[in-house]
């Protein structure tokens, strides 16, 4: 099922699909059936009326007319849902309608079925992430010595190598992914505590039933129900929202270098993909683009999520009814980053030319770091910055090398003959530990050396 | 068409109806159609071009499969859709199909569009707060005299009037809708740009095109296109949020007198609101939780809304293709709150025997403030504070008349005559100048009297 | 007063004054000091007592150590504020301690003391407002033919001028200003209330000294008290963030033109300003950095204050006594945003040069939209793009001339002469109604034609 | 050093100091200092050099004027810092303060700095929440068997125990706390990376004086410079998010159970907690009040935080400028929570004859689903609802015995007995496995048998 209009620059077709009213429904028939068969396993309810409930659940024929209006007016959609389950059921065999339900509330239906829709989002947005790191490594390495200018607040700063910015990029989206599968562990958890969340109403059997119940959903038990305790769920949600951070960050490097004034970088093209109504000339750097509007969407979603932690007593009141498009809304915008970058990190066209152009338009001042380096431990602090600072503007205003600037100011010369001004200007040579840095990111020694090594 | 079930907690059936797909499509057909109606008035396209466009675009079997999947490749679906609109012009006339869109750049028909169905959703909206209003000056003029606690961070204070809270009410929710109107007026103004907010492709009718869309569409023609300049649609939103807090403000305060344990208000129920799918006893304040939910979710999608306006020069990279959902979600939040209160309000359950006995329970505790009154101008403040608070402790402690403890007290007993102490509590009696507080408020002095004036 | 240094990127020193302890102080002051001249001129106080707690609320030894501890504890730093106030009337007049606050309830000095901040806060960011308007005015006018590349999605579009796109941001800002005087008028009011907000400690008294205490204090005196009601407030910070929204927006356009491979504009330099701790050829944007700052911390802070609003009836659980800090960060972020834009604009160094050169790099291919719909009425809108497309695309792989391509092409040669195409390459010739729009934006047309005609 | 004034609600006393400015200037002193004596160990500088910038760096008289302001300017504290400290030591030893920041650049000692302020804070909020767990722990333990209401959407529910509350604000907590530390281990990490990440003015000394320098300063070395890469820190400031959303959550529960109609728990009062400047009479649960505006703070700060991860190469513009103040303002927050709640659970009064009034006042109606779940196997669902529904409304109005309603009903009668009627309503009968959940929780069972085994 396609995205509304509305939102479909906020999600992927088959995150889309998880969300939709279709999927929606069978995550909570798939709690209410998974519930009865739990029951009679227990023995708490008959078999019989547990196989008259699951066939009912089955349905493809569900009647799903009304239920947004009656979950409106109800305050949730668990309470139209069981109703009209129960009337399915009821219409084939009256005794076993008794059994819908059984021991359970809404929001443990509601609570299940979106653990059970974040089961299926997790895995779609896991596997874009090791495409993406994939794409992502063979980068790092295929230009670990692809020179291009470093920038700071936007200004040209001593060089770097892409292969070293991929490496960047690929370090905290890998992070990410660990602590997001640890999350993941974390919130797969049943929710299920029937009213006040003591299971009451199933005596001394709300343990055994709730074990169960969990096993056929393929969920770990918790130590408890969670019903006002939404700390997994946030959880997860705030490390999609880190995350997309890190892949907004990774996005906004490209579109910058998509810039024409720029062009070290263009993303792959395709069918549709990068036009405009208007200008046939655009190639747009749409995968960019999604992924940084997923960037702007999800730090308010967090914020919503965050306020509504803020819940109730044993149910919430206005809390946990703001939670359901929050937490579709992070997952879809992260599911979004995650794919729109897998697709582009695998088809770059990488400009290895004009990332070297752009360093040489700088006619050197970019080493400016370097020359003050060389000049201070002769001159002092204060006067090497001083020259140097001159020297830079000089080179700017004049347009000229900033080496032969530097070589025509008496203090400098004084210190440095032109042969050290001269290679002062290689990128190459000026490129530190780049290298080592790069190996280190993309063999994830992180995991190795850090505060994670002990887990 | 009703909301998707993921959404059906946050917003009402007709705002569902106006951010769906049908109407999404609607009205960017009309912005179509209504250009190329412009174009010919102003002679830049043929008149039987612009009618073979407006026919296509009024069309009801519009194919829509694929939009949104094609929106989210072109990162937009303007780009898509003009696709179709010129496909199907061309089946039936191939000359006219080469003026579909004419000038227009995406954006024009993206941001128009957003503003055609904020016209629809506006007028809902109003419509809600005008009923929801009369209903609270109702309700105030009823209530004028019945007394109830005030309760200052959860704890009791000297009283107050329902008919005064319910006109705080009404204060704050008539203020944000005159200020909400008078944005819509800011906002309801056409986009019109082209591809760099020139109407290059137009020559010099740019703006003879302009005027005449503007006027075809029902919105005003403001000085300059506004393509990355979102100030007015942001004020908009905004002012929604400013709304939905005190809408948000009130449903707290109901659904605190709705607690048992207090039970001074309970709000209408009627056909499938309020009830439980376990607890057959409920009766929930459903509306108060919807508003409450709405509460909760519009400061997030703010949020978002705010980010996005930080722009990039004529077409942001992501910050407006995060606006659709932001708008729309905080439109629907908006019109949800008002909507539930409106039918709340109009049929709540007051219990003014409650609100008394609520003021008895305390023992007379809630003069407190009165009786320090009485003994600063004797006793000082320090000693007159030390000596009340000793009598309200023992008073709460020993579930004892306040002004029998006082009685006793010998420093009190010096300055106050039992008579003085038994009047002083009576609740009619101190209650200050909350009656023309109440009528300031419902006759809308405000208007006259502060910065609004010149209006 | 400087600012906190945490906080030192976050605001001014003008601003950082205002909300510095000795400014917050006077302030809560200021209003205790009024509130019993108010009270000696209706009677209710004698005047004697008046005047010995004037004099001690103007003491400039006030011993402040200990407030924001007590205040802590307190929940309210009204409380420990007024207890020592107290006690230094007391050491000099024991009778007039006792009409110390005398009717009034803790939120109504912070209340109303935030609003005397504002007030001061307010006249400063006019007048950086009013100075950065003069700037974009006169920048807009003197670089009216100023040609530049228009870019969409940051990638080139068809031109524009230097002085529509000043225009263009001046417009946004002076309709944000508008908003916020009228914000401010509304929001200049005085809180006054008591315990419950019905001044029941004044008996009949309360509007009188209400009104007598708002003149004295240079507030207009509002229908009725609102310390629940935080919607004018709202207003004014959602409109301080609306405008950091398009000044934010102006930021980002100038350091994305600030980029070495772009180089279209410099900010003025200056003592301090733009270098770096080690690249002494730092040249840093900082204005714009500033600004863009400012933007990404006000959305965050406006959540806050919106989730705020759901206050408990006459006093708020957690709402209020988060919105101080909210306050004054919007309020800060605002006036920095505000003042370093108003700097910058004083001083851009404009590239006319490099603007035209940016415009030639592109190869004419920005034109492609012109092409097309020059090509369209002959060759239909489908073929017209795709061959615009084509030879957009040859264009850059070889890097010639966009209509040298175009003429080569057999299927353009029938439709357009090489004098046509040559022509259409000349930016000058293509913008439409870029002078007039600016013309409008500058003369500030829209306050005549629009929403806004009546004020 | 105590909070600013207009802060002072939003932090405690030691986090104000953490983040005072003399903290501040010594965290980035500690850098510098370990910065050349790690060079000196690794054979960059001369040692005396590295000793007498040490001793500079450690002056105590360091002259702070003009730092906020000049950071202002320069976009950041450190480069005023650098320059004063460099003048520092050169006016002892003008060849060693050639050495001053050797190699380093601006975002190495800000970004360090704060890693080093969040090691003191995450020290003293983890002391805090040890306690609060002890103390939580004992109540669940003293009230396992302290029946009370459970309360869903604010109305009466079956009954829990308070012990089961309190345990379920620990396990909330203890799992957040174990999160805590685990994002603490992965954000105690040093950044260092010169200009661009690449320490290439350390030429192939870069790690070795990395690794010496981490050592230094009792931090992580990480795999690579994180300059542009803020995830690390995001995911701390989330947990501590989280946290407080748990804390909120509790901080809610409290402030509801201590409103006058209620009065089943208060917070422990002591010097200058819970009064009011007007209201003698007051015990406000100041606790629970500066949790909750924690709560309000946090969220929206968090959204400032997630926005700023989206930074340009390698410095951002305008991203991390906003960092310091969010992250501050979090960790604050989440502080004064942690220190409230702790300081709340240790004295609660708890009224266990109140908790068990309220149950009893209603009447025997939240036994309606117990009964429901008696009548439906004979009845069936639809039936047993209608007429427990029917009974629930029939003893709220007539304020009689549910069962008593129940009784009287023939179809009632004609299933269940009076005794079983009876029985029915004794609410320790009803507690399902409430005793078992609370015993998992209390014990953290969670942390052997959920996600977090492997562990």
């Amino acid at each position: 099922m396609p995205a509304p209009l509305i939102n479909c620059l906020a999600t992927t077709d088959p995150l889309a699909d998880v969300f939709s009213d279709g999927s929606v429904v069978r995550a909570m028939l798939a709690f209410e059936a998974a519930l009865v068969r739990a029951e009679a396993k227990v023995g708490v309810i008959p078999q019989a009326a547990a196989d008259a409930i699951e066939t009912a659940a089955k349905e493809r024929d569900f009647d799903l007319a009304g239920l947004a209006h009656g979950g409106l007016r109800a305050g949730t959609i668990a309470i139209p849902l069981v109703k009209r389950l129960t009337e399915k059921v009821h219409s084939k065999d009256s005794h076993a309608s008794r059994f819908v339900h059984w021991g359970a509330t809404s929001q443990d239906v509601i609570d299940t079925a979106l653990v059970l829709l974040l089961k299926r989002a997790h895995s779609l947005i896991s596997s874009d992430l090791v495409r993406l790191e994939a794409a992502l490594h063979q980068l790092s390495e295929r230009h670990k010595d692809t020179l291009m200018l470093g920038r700071t607040l936007l200004q040209p700063a001593p060089p770097v190598t892409f292969g070293l910015k991929a490496a960047g990029w690929l370090g905290s989206i890998r992070r990410s992914r660990t602590r997001l599968d640890r999350a993941f562990q974390e919130t797969a958890v049943l929710q299920f505590g029937g009213a006040s969340g003591t299971l009451a109403a199933l005596g001394d059997k709300g343990i055994a039933v709730g074990s169960a119940l969990a096993g056929e959903l393929g969920l770990a038990y918790p130590d408890a129900p969670w019903h006002t305790h939404h700390d997994r769920l946030a959880t997860y949600v705030t490390t999609c929202a880190v995350l997309t951070g890190s892949l907004g960050k990774m996005a906004r490097d490209i579109s910058l270098m998509t810039q024409t004034e720029v062009a070290e970088i263009a993303e792959p093209g395709g069918e549709g993909r990068g036009g405009s109504s208007t200008m046939p000339n655009k190639q747009n750097p749409i995968a960019s683009v999604m992924t940084l509007a997923a960037a702007h969407r999800v730090p308010g979603l967090i914020a919503t999520f965050l306020f509504s932690m803020v819940q109730e007593h044993e149910r919430a009141v206005g809390g946990w009814q703001a939670e359901w498009p929050a937490v579709a809304g992070v997952v879809e915008a992260t599911g979004l980053a995650a794919a729109s970058m897998a697709e582009a990190a695998a088809g770059f066209h990488v400009s290895e030319e004009r990332m070297r152009q752009n360093i040489d338009a700088t006619n050197g001042v970019v080493f400016a770091e370097r020359a003050a380096m060389l000049l201070v431990p002769t001159l002092g602090r204060h006067a090497a910055h001083e020259l140097v600072q001159k020297a830079s503007l000089r080179s700017i205003k004049e347009k000229r090398r900033f080496s032969e600037v530097l070589a025509e100011m008496t203090e400098v010369a004084r210190v440095l003959d032109k042969q050290t001004l001269l290679a002062m200007e290689d990128p190459a040579e000026y490129l530190g530990v780049a290298e080592q840095f790069r190996i280190r990111l993309v063999s994830g020694s992180e995991r190795r050396d850090s505060g994670d090594k002990k887990e």
